[in-house]
Formats: C-alpha cells, structure tokens, sequence
C-alpha cells in the first residue's frame, strides 16, 4: 500500500501560509471553507500583519507555532514562495500544496523558478503538491477538509479526483452541488512540480475512502508509468479520464508508413485502452459515469429492462442501449403476469415496460421489485417522466427503495427535474445513481458491463523467442550515427536474427552474379537497385517484378543502369537485391510496423496493407512491450479481420503467425530501442506459414 | 402561404370540451393554464354538470354556446369522443384538437375507433390534432395561448416544436423554463391521426413567429411528403429533428445485396440527409441547437475566437472546434495589441484568449468587443469559468451586450451555473444564447455553419437520359407474377435500353453455339450456366473465368454439365451465357444498386466493391429520383473516393460516368418503380468510360 500522500489527505494539522484577513482574497477564503467545512484538526493561519483571522490565532511564522505541522498550504506572492519552503524544512513539514500561480505556466522566468523550487523539494525530501493549483478536499468524516478557496460545498461519496485544471475543478464543485455527485477526495495538482497524475491515482489504488477513480488531463506526466500504474489500478477500481488537448509533437517527425498512420492522438487513445482507462470527452460524462460506478452494482450481464410512465423517452432508451451494445431483456412470463395484476389495463408489460402516466409511487415501486428480480434482467434503468399529478419526490424513493433492494445493477432516472435529485438525495442518504437523462444511464450501464468484462479478462503473458540478438547489437554497431536507414542487407539479416520470415534475398554484385543468384531462387524474380543512398527505390525506377528468364533479367538490369546514368546516379549503385516473385494470390496483404513517440515508447502498428491503408486507416496500435493477449486483441481489432479469417469461401490466414510476429516485433523493439521506425510493407499472411513473407522492410536507426 | 392550421395556433376563441371542476384532472389543469398564461381571446368550459369552472361560467353542451368557436379541446373518456366531434361540427368548428388517449396506441379496439375518428373529420372537412396528445402553445402576445395540461410556464422565443411523444413534450416545457429556450408554437401531435409532422413543418415554413423548427419524431407519417416539405423548408430556415425508435421493418425482406446493406436507420438517415434537417440524437442537443439558431446570427466562415478566464476548459473547447471541423482564428497582431493594453501581464492574448480569473466585467466586455471586431473571427464562443470572486451575472451582461454589438455569431458560456442564465435572460431580453458548456457551443456553431454553407449550395437539377422506356415495358409484361428475378438476357436488354455499359453477353443455347459466340466475343471469355430456375449461379458451380480457348471452352462447359447432371439440376439448363473475360487492372470494381422501402420508395446505393464491401460497407445512399448534384455527393461521400481518383499513380477513372450511370439507375427505377431490387455489381469503372462494364446484374420484380 501506497501511503505517499497520507499527509496531504488525512493531515492532523494543517499551516495556511498567506492566510489573508482581507474578505474575498484567496487567502481568506481557502481558510474559511477549511473552517466552514468543519475540518477535524488544528489551523494555524500564518500571517506577519495578523494577530487572527476568522477568529483563529494568526502566527508571524511558521516557525512560531509549536505543535507539529502535517501539511502546509503557501499562498504567498510567487516570490516569496521559495523562502516559505525553507521555512517549512527547518519546520519538518513533509507535504506541501503551493496554490501560488507565476511559476512554469508564465513562460522563461517562471520555468526557473519552478526549477528552483522543484530542486529545494528535492533537497529537502518534500512532497509537493502545485504550484498553480487549487487545493485538496477530503469529505471522509473523520477529515473533512476543503482546502480550497472556490465557493460551494463538497458533497461526500465515493469519487476520486485528481485534475491538471484549476478551473475545471472549481467548475466541477459547482456541478457536484446540484447533480448528487459524492466526492472522497479531489487534488488539483496544477503544474505537476512533483505529484503527479501517476502518484494519486496510485495512491488511491488502495484507498478505501475511493470507490471510483477520476482525472482530467492537459498532459501525461510519465506515459510509461502511466500505463503501468493504471493497469494495475483499474483491475481493482474504475479509472475514467478526460485528456484534453489532443495533440502530441512526439510523432511529427516520423516519415515512416507507421509513423504517418498515427495521428495526434494515437498515443493517448492507446494508452487509455491499454491501461484500461475509461476515456470520456466532458465533464458531464465522467461524472455520471463515476456516479453510477460510485452507487450502483456492476451488472452481472448486458440484459436491460426500461421501466417508465412515458412511451417517447423509453423509446430513446431502447435506442441508445442497442447501440451501447446492450440486450433489451425479454421479461419472463410470470414478470409480466405479476406485473398486470398492478397495472393499468393500458399499460404495456413488455419491455420496455410503460406504466402510463396515472402510476402512483406505489405501483413503480412494485413495478420496479418485479421486474429487477426478473432472472432475465441484469440491470435496470428506471425512468420517470415529467409528473403531471403525483409527488415525484416520493414517487423516486420509492422506486430507489425497490432499486436498493433488488441487489442489482440500476439506474434512476428522473427526466429534467435537477430539483427533485438533489431533494431524494437528501432525503435518502443511500440511494441508487439518480440521473436526469436515460440515455446517459444506458451508456453507463454498458460501461460498467463493458468494465465488468475487463476486469474479468485474463492477463496477458509475456512471450520470449530465442532470438539472435548478439548479431542485431553486432550490426548496430557498424553504425556511426543515428537517423539513418538501416541498409537493407541489414535489416535482411535482422529479420533473420529475429525468424521474422524476410523474403529470400540475394545482393548480387553485378549483372554477372545476379543470373546466377536468380538461378538459385528460381524465376520468376523480382530485382531491386542496391545501395546505401538509393534508398527510395521506386522513385529512381529501380524496382521490376515478375522477370521471367535470364535474358529478361539482363535486360531489365541494362535498362535499370542506363536509366540511373542518365540521372548521374549510378555511382551510387552498389549491385542489385534479388528476390523471388511471390503471387499473394491466396495471401492478405497487412503492413505490421513501429515507431517511437519520444515519451511512450515504441508504438507497434498492425493493420491492411496495400491501396486501402490510406483510405480505411485499417490499422490498430499498441505500446510495447506487447502480451500474448494484447497480440491477439490488435489482430481481432482491425474491421479485415473478416477478411483474415477468409471471405467468399478463401481460407484463413495463419492467425497465430500473425500474433507471433507482432510479439517478434516488440520484442526486438524492446531489446533495440535504438530503432525508431519499422515498417515491414507488405507482409503477406496465407493460410499456410511457411508461405507468409516480408516483401519489403525499412529499419530506421535513432 | 399554407394557412391550414392558423384556427388551431391563432383561435379567437377556444371551447375546452370536458373541462373540469376537480383540481388536480387533466380537464381543470388545461383550462387553468390557458388562464394562467393569459391567452387573448374566449374561453368556453363545456361540462354538463358544472355551472363555472375556474370562475368562467360553464356551458353544457357546446351547442350552448353563441358565439362562435374557432378551437375545440376535446378531452373527454374515449367514448364520447365521436359524438362530440359530431357537435362540433353542428357547431362549425374546424380545428379539433383531441387530447384523449385510448386510440390506434392501445391495440384493435383503439384502431377502430380511431378509424371512425377519421372518417367523421374527413367528412366534416375538420383538420384533427391527436388523438392521445398533450395540446398546443403559442406564446406569442396577442395569442398568448397554454393549451396543455403541464405544469410550468412556456418561455417566449423564435422556436416552433412537433413532438409525437406527449410525455417527450411535457419534459421539455420542464427543460425551457431552465435554460433559456424560447418557444413560439408547440403542438403535440400524438397519434397522428390527421395532422402531421409534414403538415406542421410546411405550415411554418412562411410563418414569422417561427424562426427554427424543431421536431421529435417516432415514425414518418409519410416518407416522400417529408422529403418534399423540409427540402423546400431547410432554404428557408433551419429544421432540427429527433428520430427515435430506429428500426424499420421496410426492407427487412430484400434479397440483394444492395438491401442486406441499408441497415435499420438508413431510410431515416437518408430522408434526413437529403432534405437538409439537422438530425440530433438527444433533446438537450436539439434545445441547444435551436436556441443558438433563434438567438445568434449565422456565421459567415468557420472561424472561432475562444475566450475564457479559464484555461481548462478553453482547451476542451479548441479540441472539440477542431473535431467539428472549425478553425482557430489566427488574431490579427492589431487586436493582440488592444488586448495586451486591458488585460493582467500573464493574461494569453493569442487564440484561445485567456483572460484569467481578476478579468472583471469592465475587462470582459471590452474583449469581448475587441476580439469579435478582428476581420479574422467569424463566431465568438465566450466562456466564463465558475466565478470566484465577482459577480456573475454582471460579468454575463457586459459579455452579452458587447456579443450583441459585434454582429456576428456568439455563443456566451456560463459555465456549470444555469441559476445565471436565467437570471441574465430576465434582464436582458434580447441576449446571445447562453450555453453552459463550451464544448456544445462549439459544436453548435459548426453546425450553424454547415446550415449556412447548405442554404447557399446549388440546388440540383434533373436529368433525363433518352431511353427506351418502352423496350424495358415490353419485358415487364412477359411477366405474370412478381417477386421474381428477371432473367439475365431481360435484365441485359433492360441495362441497354438505359444505355448502361453490361458486359457483351451472348447466349447460347448449347456447346456448339457456346464455340461460336465465344470466337464472335473473342477469347478469353467467362461462361455461366443459362436457366430460369438456376439464379445461384456459384452455388452450382456453373461459373468459369478466363476460358483460353475452343478446347478449355468445351472441357468447362461439359465438366459443368456432368456436375449438374449429378446434382439432377441438367433439366434446368437451358443454355449458357457467354461474356468477354474482363481485366480489371486499371479499373475500380464497384456497386451500383436500388432497393424498394415500403414507405420511403427506392434507395440508390453506390459504393466500393469486391471483397471489401461488407467489411468497410463504404457505401452511399439516396432516395430515388436523384438530381446532378445528389449524383456528384454520392460518389464524393465514399472514403474510395480517393481510390476512384487515383492512388500510388493510377489514373483517375471517370468520375462523371460514374454520375451518369447513379443517374440512368435512377430513372429507370422512377419509371419502372416495379423494380424492386436492382443489383449492378460488380460495377468496373475505367478511366475510359468506354472501358467501364457492369460484369453482373440483378433485377427483383415486385
């Protein structure tokens, strides 16, 4: 168990440095909500002018106060920042929160002085929380601390939140008033000095005051780590994120196949899957998301049952649940006759079961206890349309009760009337997710089934080949500098060292070698100039397939020197590659490739190769190192795994090699990162494996 | 001018048939509201047992009654629904609007009823609105009418509102008094036993108290009849629709392949598509959506200024412009001069124009005015973060009237606290809409620019082909039964009557004759088996390709039938079809196809062929007849496009041919609506159009 940040949330006592006496600056404000909030520990205000503020002893210095200090919250000019963190070393405080803004977010000057301050926390073995943050929250009873200086009240539950944004989070606060939104504990942790994204989202991990972990990204502190901390985190707890700003510079320069199939946000989007991160696009979103995980059951499986007094919305959310990839479940007959005997004779006791508008709290309530201990039912969204006569205060507890009692996944919806949420909300201290749309319900039913089936899914395993990887380090070395193209008689070779089936090869000298080298492979061959800085073959006409005999291939090999001679570049060719011609007739053409984004790490790419690449984008990525049930998902994830597996009566290709030479591919990823770029286009999958082939690879050296 | 329902939304009088002395009915609650709201005009209560009801006197019968009567409400039990009606005609009254459920929504004996509630209307020339609805709003001022029975009050504005979903309706009028969105007409059309949606949306076309049209919809009353109307009504204004209930049993009988690939949503899609109705997924995006149309101007380029005090958000915002195909107005260096002058140091003055937390309202509203006035901007998203310490309110008001100023479309963002929109609406009578979240401005705007580039795109011209229509007449009437595949030579004869390009076929009726069609034709051919009862021509193997010569030509034709014979199928041979064996190397197979929906008529596909085609079903549809530029989207909107044009060096095949042909298909099945399949697949376009065949064509008659 992580305790890093024990000191930040569960603090017994905590220094205001810059407490303010002057209503309406930060100062004062952060302190007053601290108080108003009904903090469970000792204030000590720390202000030079000051003798009290909000009826509480101010103290000159920090120095001054003589019980122990757990955490210290500095809201002084950014100036004077780095002297309050002296204090607080001679002080042996251990947690810091700089609410302070003027630091990195202001461009040169600001860079320094986050350095200095980042090198003094360092020194002094700190924790830091901030600079340009908005404090920390923690609703848990025993706390209760809001240590941040927005207007409104925190309301307690279960949700985690961790935000790079200031004002996201103070315009979260004001959401969670009005939507019955419980928060545990919410850090705003601005510029990222120090604790990150990874840090909290760790440290809660095992937290148990958090159910459902939350973030909003402007950026990824340490993608690798990242990863590795979410993946363990979200097979025990839900992580849902925002990540805004789509677009990474870590790419741009990439000028492989690969690398231009990856967009701006390959990286965050692959991470998010990976990692098992729910990815939302709004505030909105994640906080119902997180709502539904924080009250209600993971549903045991996809079959819904809608339950609502009015046709139109049920209609809706029918829809939107078929296309969340929920089942409308089929209510067994005993459900429906149950539900007649309470109904009136209108209404309509298939699913979606409408009770009409003259249903009274009681009869939802019933209705509701019917149908959710339906065996058919996995979950249940309960909807209650705009009242024309009745309580729908009562009308809702009603139905949370029976939601309650159900034991099952369940949703309450009541339609546009926020009012009414946050009346049951307080009226009933546990009560199921209470939601104002039905839609969102479906989507977060199909969710958290969708979470269910994640956590439930195996691990992966790592998989190792015997490989060569002496003879690969052995090559690299011949290298003098990076940025190069490997030379292809070199990436031949470290194809072979990785039994990546590389095409038969032969680099023939001359005309003269190259009969007898194409003898060797049988005709029909395919020849290709050769040399270090021909290295966009085609481009010069150096590439000709489907040489059928010797005197073709002479001729062919004539045509190719004369043609170079005429550009003044045949000083530059070295001999030429051959190769045999390979009919794909019964092979999928695929394109399987890496490339380096310089804070993830190596993307591995798998997808449709030839003229459909550019226009479907057919590709699926993945960050190494890959597990063998990572390299089965990228191969099922692409749409032409129908044709993989065999169209209008062709046979599969070898799904398995497929698997097997994107795990070669990380893995000799993972043993050279030296090598940014890797595009082996086209390899060719048939059915049998001993047939599948590399037609063209290009290695690019960092 | 279409005036057909001006009795229902401008009555000078209005009679509430079962009108009601109980507080808490349907029948009081509407009569209460139409008082409440204050509508202009006289109001009859009609109850037999009542003497006055809500301090109006009451009359028994309407028959009572002097004056005239340009509404009635009926809302009476089910049974006495007719003979009322019967009354009312007596009593002249043309506009009905029937607020009693119980009809065609609860099985046979409601459909009945409901039949002999239209017959009655048809004969009395009434126009009838419902039954089973909720009743009309129209708040403009000198109507000032609540015909409905739902709590709250309607909000004044430019929106006209269909719903079919009575309880949809009620949650909306819940929504508006929130939010800001102002109504001019609602009418809730309930079973649509007379008037529709078509009906509705045509007669506000020309109406000037609506400014937006919006609809929530559970079917078409009348596919074609929609089409026609809001094709005509979106160039005059914009039309934005709810389509729920996405299924559609029209096609789920076809056979071909063009039908396997119309999914359930597709005649809606299209439908919505083709007549230019924005079509939204959820109530609050249509809201949304309206009330930008009603409150802000078009924007004249796609071109946004962001400004905000918070940064958070204001990335969100950027990233979700970006999505919607917005771009990021580059500030000229004159209006970043003007900021720099008014705003803190730290303060971004490049777009997003980040204002930070101490701008004040005297700030905002001079920024706003600055950088809406830069020649660069053409839309303004205006956010404010949740305030800390000034006051709202004021800040929303000067942002407002400096948007108000600018004259080019704005959307104010008050973010997470709609208690201020309300509030800045009351104030502020005439206000930029106000959202409360940046990222539906955002999407909002986009799509206020597509509606503007759609208004002003060329409308499309028919094109009629010189054909022979009388030919494929012949063919029709050798015919008795439909339901049936024509035969190939008649769907070959058909095609060249349009003059479209299938593939040379000869047929012969036997090996002999097969010998010489296939030197006529010229070698290599492809040889099919001939026989009315032999549609499945793979399934049997009688399909050979690329026939060298006499001698294969015979082995083929006998090996087939042997096979046949051996699978008792040789009865049916009745011959065998001769083509020329086309390469398709610098072609692009595709397929051009039609389907018949029930409702909708026929639905033109085209799309890319081959292997491909289920797997990335990049294809297009249209409703049949299409005009030049329906043709010219057709073949933009698929993703082969680039392929059609060229990729890695080829040429370009004939785009207009392609037209063409959509075109030729189009007539032929506007004048043969017959046809109820049509299958042209694989379609082989060429850069050559003389080069371009159909290689195989299905035609379904009904």
């Amino acid at each position: 168990m992580n305790n890093d940040l024990n000191k930040f949330f569960y603090p017994k006592s905590i220094a205001v440095i810059g407490a303010s006496s002057k209503p309406g600056t930060l100062g004062w404000e952060l302190l007053g909500n601290l108080m108003k909030f009904g903090y469970n520990g000792k204030l000590f205000p720390v202000n030079p002018k000051a003798d009290a503020i909000h009826s509480i002893k101010a103290y000159k210095s920090l120095l001054e106060i003589k019980d122990e200090v757990d955490l210290a919250i500095i809201m002084l000019g950014k100036h004077l920042v780095l002297s309050s963190v002296d204090e607080c070393n001679k002080k042996k405080v251990k947690a810091v929160i700089v609410i302070t803004a003027g630091f990195k977010e202001v461009g040169e000057e600001g860079v320094t002085l986050e350095q200095d301050l980042i090198a003094k926390i360092k020194k002094y073995r700190m924790k830091l929380v901030g600079p340009n943050c908005m404090g920390i929250i923690n609703t848990k009873g025993d706390v209760l601390m809001n240590g941040t200086f927005i207007k409104g009240t925190p309301v307690a539950g279960g949700i985690g939140f961790v935000s790079q944004s200031g004002a996201l989070g103070a315009s979260v606060l004001k959401i969670i008033e009005k939507y019955d939104i419980g928060f545990s504990q919410f850090l705003s942790i601005g510029n990222k000095a120090d604790v990150s994204e990874n840090e909290t989202i760790d440290y809660w991990k095992d937290n148990p005051d958090v159910n459902v972990i939350t973030a909003y990204l402007e950026s990824f502190s340490d993608p690798k780590e990242f990863l590795k901390v979410c993946k363990e985190v979200t097979k025990k707890k839900p992580v849902i994120a925002i990540k805004a700003a789509k677009t990474s510079a870590g790419m741009k320069a990439a000028s492989s196949h690969t690398g231009a199939l990856a967009s701006a946000d390959t990286v965050a989007e692959t991470l998010f899957e990976q990692s098992g991160v729910i990815r939302v696009n709004s505030v909105e979103d994640m906080f119902n998301l997180a709502k539904a995980f924080d009250r209600a059951k993971l549903p045991e499986g996809k079959r819904v049952v809608v339950l609502t007094n009015a046709g139109g919305p049920a209609i809706l959310t029918v829809d939107e649940a078929a296309n969340c990839g929920l089942e409308i479940a089929e209510l067994s007959e005993k459900t429906r006759k149950k539900l007649r005997e309470i109904v009136v004779p209108e209404a309509s006791v298939h699913n979606p079961v409408d009770l009409l508008p003259p249903a009274t709290a009681q009869v939802y309530g019933k209705a509701t206890e019917i149908v959710m201990a339906d065996e058919n039912v996995d979950a249940g969204i309960l909807i209650l349309g705009p009242p024309l006569m009745f309580d729908t205060v009562e009308i809702t507890k009603y139905i949370s009760e029976a939601a309650n009692k159900s034991g099952k996944c369940a949703i309450v919806v009541v339609m546009s009337q926020d009012e009414i949420i946050a009346e049951v909300a307080k009226q009933m201290p546990v009560h199921p997710p209470l939601f104002n749309s039905a839609e969102k319900a479906a989507w977060a039913i199909s969710e958290m089934y969708k979470y269910k089936l994640y956590r439930e899914s195996a691990e992966g395993k790592p998989k190792k080949f015997n490989v060569n990887t002496k003879g690969v380090r052995g090559i690299i070395r011949k290298y003098k500098q990076g940025g190069l193209y490997l030379d292809f008689n070199d990436v031949y070779d470290i194809l072979n060292h990785y039994k990546m089936p590389i095409v038969e090869t032969r680099i023939a000298r001359n005309v003269q070698q190259s009969l007898y080298d194409a003898n060797k492979i049988g005709f029909p061959v395919v020849a290709k100039v050769f040399g270090r800085e021909l290295v966009h073959k085609s481009d010069v006409g150096g590439v000709a397939l489907n040489i059928q005999d010797e005197e073709e291939l002479i001729n062919t090999e004539s045509r190719i020197i004369a043609a170079l001679k005429e550009k003044e570049l045949d000083m530059k060719l070295e001999g030429f590659i051959l190769q045999p011609f390979a009919k794909i007739e019964d092979g999928v053409e695929t394109i399987l490739g890496a490339v380096k984004d310089a804070k993830a790490g190596h993307l591995l790419m798998f997808g449709l190769g030839g003229i459909f690449v550019e226009v479907f984008k057919d590709v699926k990525f993945k960050i190494a190192p890959l597990n063998d049930v990572d390299a089965k998902a990228v191969v099922k994830a692409i749409k032409s795994y129908e044709i993989l597996k065999g169209v209008r009566g062709k046979k599969s290709v070898d799904i398995e090699f497929i698997e097997e030479n994107i795990l070669k591919l990380s893995q000799l990823v993972t043993d050279f990162p030296e090598f940014t770029e890797i595009d082996l286009n086209p390899f060719v999958f048939s059915p049998n494996r001993n047939k599948s082939r590399i037609l063209d690879a290009r290695i690019k050296l960092g």
